[in-house]
């Protein structure tokens, strides 16, 4: 993939990524360290609970769309870097058997106001189910490289 | 720990979790499935990159604190389910050696207009290391059960 710098972007433009299957086991190993309930961790337990099967930790499904968006969703020059986010939610749960994608929209770009050599992009990066249905919103505010100095 | 439920919630309560030490062998575990990105994975060119040094993903930080959440800081009756996040951001990285813990403080609650069990409250954990500067804030709306029936 050819790096993007900030001035390759611009709003309105759609990056998408490759695709990334889910399993159970993956679901479960995840939770068994990062968040170990229930409902992230056993089939029958999942079932009987406020989510009505196993699904995914939302942590994992973020730690995964930062996986595809490192790998093929976002290749920015100097990396994926978040200096905060200004939303995230999980309209609904990623389960085991899921095939996940994103698509990333620049929302607004900005110099930075002390650094001429960075930029700031606010992009939204839909995670998608194979349905087509979003697993997970983010809006983030990442630290974009330039390729020439710039002023705010 | 005793199970905490809507009624058990007050605006202005802190509740505090134990601690939890970080390694880079964690640090680099986790970004080589999840993040794999140099600052995240290898201390020469972490010492390199915008980060001067091997630092934890953000997502790491995150999954982390949600493992703190589930363990002590923050014993919900149902569990700690996220209905979405108002705002994420690391102030600074977590690094290697560092010793987390957490302050999550009740900001607001708000019975559920269509389920009378359950009840939202609006909670800002903010992840400590050892020196008390946060490593990361997260404002987090949580679904939360009732003991007895409400109403809107």
């Amino acid at each position: 993939m050819t790096p993007l710098y900030f001035e390759d972007l611009a709003p309105g433009q759609v990056h998408r990524s490759g695709e990334l299957a889910v399993t159970a086991e993956a679901i479960k190993r995840f939770a068994a360290e990062y968040d170990p309930q229930p409902f992230h961790l056993d089939e029958a337990r999942a079932a009987a609970s406020f989510f009505g099967g196993l699904a995914a930790s939302g942590w994992h499904t973020a730690a995964l769309t930062m996986r595809l968006l490192v790998e093929s969703g976002l290749p920015l020059a100097g990396g994926i870097i978040g200096a905060g986010m200004d939303e995230l939610r999980w309209p609904r749960p990623l389960r085991p058997g899921d095939t996940i994608r994103l698509e990333s929209e620049v929302l607004e770009l900005r110099p930075s106001r002390s650094r001429p050599m960075q930029g700031l992009a606010k992009v939204r990066t839909t995670t998608l189910n194979q349905d087509g249905a979003p697993v997970q919103v983010l809006v983030a505010n990442l630290v974009v490289m330039r390729r020439e100095p710039g002023g705010a």
